[in-house]
């Protein structure tokens, strides 16, 4: 047992209908405290509400800002054992101060300098790296073990790329030029219900998984549409896909836009085309915990309000435009992040003065908790309009 | 928003390695601060420990002062609408005050004074009810709606009671004495990842919900063993059947003892004998998040210390003697409760001097949140001898 | 290969709208011939109907002829190794002569006589045991193996016991008495798709497989509702109950038709109670091939007419009353059994006249080849009135 | 009930240890014919054999064969309503002259000539079209109900085309060549099992159905590696990706090869590199009742001899090799066609000599009815060297 928390909590929000203060309760309510026990008809309007109060905020975080400090991390704070990673998260302002982007997501900004390796380790804790700009570093999966030598895996902008609980994993960059990138992870989701392990991995990794690869050996197998290897039997609890490349993602949306045009449909509602990354292994959510998104609102489109249980971090690829979030509403442009809390009304609409672009939509990359409450039958969905 | 939580959060366990304080260091700090930013280097021994390191504590609560202060609570605290049951919760000592047992799981005594009815409501929260003494409540499920009349499922020692999430109840005492039961629930999981909803039902139970029965309707449609009803269709998120009857359980695990003795296996060790409440439907564990069993440890035997992802709550139900949970050791006997917190070992041991039974065996009732952990795969499990 | 059939098929059904013949057409058609193939036109009629066009014939066998047949073999048949089993088939006259009840199923009446052994063996078909009358015979299931011995599995009227493929038994008779019941099997499919393997076991069962026992060590562990042994592990395909007895079923059958006439369903049509026998591991039908149900029509009630892909077997197991399939009526009595072809409707008529029971229902064992319909989602039902 | 098969049976096996034949046995039998009923024991080595013993004959067809009586029937043999297509089947030498491959699977050459419509109808066998050589057909799929129209998917070269049951389809030869490709059906099986349902359609195709696509809409909704659109919810019971693309195909067996030559496994074994055409949806299967497969056999490689449950029939896509079944083994080149029996082993051989091309590999297509056999847990395999 640690000793974090606060010793007495005091519910947000009172329960009506309290009996009367005699001396008799209050001797009750101290036999209570004694006890170590809390009666729930003072608790209940806290934890039972009628529908979720998310302590987290609705909150946006510019990518200008996080890249000035990431950039500033860079020159000051090495990477190494230990520390293992130059990741600054979002700490919602509702959650206490925790790096906790919602109750149940962490989302970091990753920075690696040229020449860097971020060291290799594993942990329960699914991830997720995301490449909102630039290119040139690789992260090497599964490098200790039976095989021979990790899979190095390239990450470029808009590529997207899984990685199951409990793989061994290292970054490095190649390159002249230092990049950033999102890490998402269920970091906070399994801090809560503490079923976290970790290890550190080898202190280097090895010549060959600092060759460049074209394709890392995951896609080589897995990224043909429909198409299973034989070599493969078993396949463990995320996605043997370790990359999702941009130029598949973007394709996929054009196209549902285009059968829009043509009369098919194809979009979930008028000018909103989504894609959802899928383990091609069984269909499923890439991780058992996170689900990944990509969402395309057409120039002038906007989507309809949307509440659900779970929470959401979204990041703006490309484009810009207005995002309403609850009662909050941003102006959003290219690398903003922004959260979702359970239960918040959430729809975006794209800008439609755009001229720089021949589309003009808008493009955001979605992460939620999705995986968790619909494996719980916990999941509800509601448009608001 | 809420705003329950601390602003400021300190992690419990600080992470090595730090960079060296310099002013530049201060300044970059302060710019995290400022823009809601935490670095993981500072955090990632408190969110990433080498494995689960609960904030929970092994704890232990006598019955008997359970039972006298719920008793206090029948004469003081009267039952109705808003304060909804006078059911009054386990608080782990490690979970800064709040009525949770473990970080996911609530554990409540709730007492019901004679004829007296705790009103109708609905929650997802999964719940289910377990009875270590006394009889002549029943629970009225599903009243609104459909059907005629809720389903009136009479609870007696020994009986164990699910109810999943959304469906309907009330409770009745027909009887002239209090009754006291167990409430097991997800209410903290559901409050961590927000996905709680609520409503108040009718304000009265019919008449004819109000006459006793021998066996509810469930049992009759579906407490036969692997017999399916035809007439029933689609089976929602929770277990059909709404009482496991004590009868039942008690000739289970009497008959894995017998086959034990006759040399043909059937115990999970030498002395040990379980059984999983199931959902006959599916034979999957009887709520989406919640796991119940039973385990019957036989006079004199010792279960091996097992330490598994996910945490549990125990009640004797008879017999006496002792559990070891980490490093905590108590002699228990019928009524007491006490949680394993994740990663934690647990033994028990039968006491052997009993005279006052044929068997002297010690019968545990337990539950857990396995069904979460083996859903999102973050189930394991290591025997520690 | 062997060499069975006869080597020119002449399809029942001609197509429509075939080409004109000419001499090129005749070449043509020599020409197939020569190369082994075979024209779709020619053929599509028989092959592609419209709707299930059964090869198998509505038929009756009566339940005394039956039986006095069985009992003219136990006279003159041994049992023993080679033959294996004293069982003898429903041939329906629409299918060749082949001992198949219907191009699926097989269903054989098996007889065995005071003292008799039949010898030990095992099979990939899956099969089941029903009993219409009589006692005092025993399954032998799994003796050979890790097992010290196997489970003897005592039989008594209305017991039904399913054994899925490749499980080692034998039979013995410890009465004085001769014994009849019912095998049932997917002989024939496992035929058509040519899945069979078979093996010999043991020449003799051991003296301790030879003790009459009260109940299977299966039915100590499995069967109590809703509760699963925590010591069993990985389960095989079939149901790990090995028998489920008439006191259950007769039970979950009367309750139902109580709750109808309380007023609370329970019943799949007025009077017409119905359970399917399945997996208590998993909910799932007994074996992977074979669904078994048991019917129990109230005096004086008549089924809708229901039509569905696949076949089925019934034996009346109690009362008497009018069966219609297709264009086919019988009346039937106790031990009478017929077939149902596919998409042939199927109804019943409890007749009101009796008096000699209570109840005067119409009691139906039912077993089809619905779960390969359905795992393959070739399942249709349609009720015809 | 039809009137197909012959009326008396006799079994290719003699079952051994038969009764001795005695006056009272012979009317025993005449009993047995009179009442319909056939004893096990004269049945037993023909229906239980202790391993498959298929009906079917390994046999080889050529393609230059096919191809010529193809195109003679293209000459002579219309296309319309009521002979549906112009598909020659494949009729297994030990299956009775019936047009069937194997017992479960129907494989046929179609052929149509240019500007040809073969009429829109729908049926529940499932089907799918894959394309040795040729191109400029397309398939229209759903062009009735909902949809505006159908979706018309291109046919080229290597192109495998699955097509779940009980969707309409038609097809049309836009170009001004003749096109052959072969049809893959489970007509067999669902003649065995019966469940087969037939419709008609519309008698001509719309004039936007006859425009040629570069791309289905079925590929541009499913076919980008990994993505799901979100604007489909429920998914019927096979693959909704209509066409996989030879050019990924190709590149997916490359990319194996080059893995192995690289020293990262990624085949089979030495050598042959597998994919299986799977629904992008969930992973399985594209069909429910069949598997589809591609191997690439390189230069000088062989494959182990390996026997299965269930059958498969296969096409040589390119390359030329020998190929070995049960005790038969063939020279075989491309497009030509061969079953594989139940439980005969079959292994492949590259030649080694090839020059006219740069990998020189034999490149398989099969496909077999595995899903039926996995579903129903009667899947087996050994390999036999």
């Amino acid at each position: 047992m640690s000793t974090t928390d606060t010793p007495v909590h005091v519910p947000a929000v009172a329960a009506p209908n309290q009996p009367e203060v005699t001396p008799a309760l209050e001797e009750l309510y101290r036999g209570f405290e004694q006890e170590l026990l809390v009666p729930l008809w003072t608790q209940i309007g806290d934890l039972m509400p009628e529908r979720p109060n998310s302590h987290a905020a609705p909150h946006l975080w510019r990518w200008q800002n996080l890249r000035r400090l990431a950039e500033q991390a860079g020159e000051i704070v090495p990477v190494g054992r230990g520390g293992e990673r130059r990741a600054i998260a979002l700490a919602n302002p509702g959650l206490g101060g925790r790096p906790f982007a919602t109750p149940t997501l962490w989302a970091a900004i990753q920075y690696l300098m040229p020449g860097e390796d971020a060291p290799e380790h594993r942990h329960t804790q699914h991830a997720f790296r995301f490449v909102v700009e630039g290119s040139g570093v690789w992260t090497v999966v599964g490098g200790t073990g039976d095989t021979p030598a990790g899979d190095a895996v390239p990450m470029r902008r808009g590529d997207f790329l899984p990685q199951a609980g409990w793989n061994w994993h290292a970054h490095h960059n190649a390159t002249t030029e230092p990049m950033a990138w999102i890490d998402g992870l269920d970091i906070p989701f399994q801090y809560l219900v503490e079923s976290q392990f970790f290890q550190f991995g080898r202190e280097q990794i090895s010549e060959a998984e600092r060759i460049t690869p074209e394709r890392s050996r995951s896609e080589r197998l897995w990224g043909h549409p429909g198409l299973r290897p034989l070599s493969v039997g078993d396949v463990g609890p995320g996605s043997p896909l370790l990359a999702y490349k941009w130029e598949h993602t973007d394709a996929a949306l054009s196209d549902q836009l285009l059968l829009e045009r043509q009369g098919y449909g194809g979009t979930v509602e008028p000018g909103h085309a989504a894609v959802r990354f899928t383990n091609p292994h069984n269909g499923s959510d890439v991780l058992p915990t996170l689900r990944a998104e990509f969402h395309r609102i057409a120039r002038g489109a906007q989507t309809a309000p949307v509440r659900e249980t779970g929470s959401s971090v979204y990041q703006v690829f490309d484009g810009s435009g207005t995002v309403r979030v609850g009662d909050a509403s941003w102006s959003v442009t290219r690398g903003d992040l922004f959260v979702v809390p359970s239960w918040e009304p959430f729809s975006a609409t794209s800008e439609a003065g755009r001229t720089d672009s021949d589309s003009g939509a808008l493009d955001l990359f979605r992460f939620s908790d999705a995986p968790v409450f619909e494996a719980l039958r916990l999941d509800r969905q509601e448009i608001t309009r």
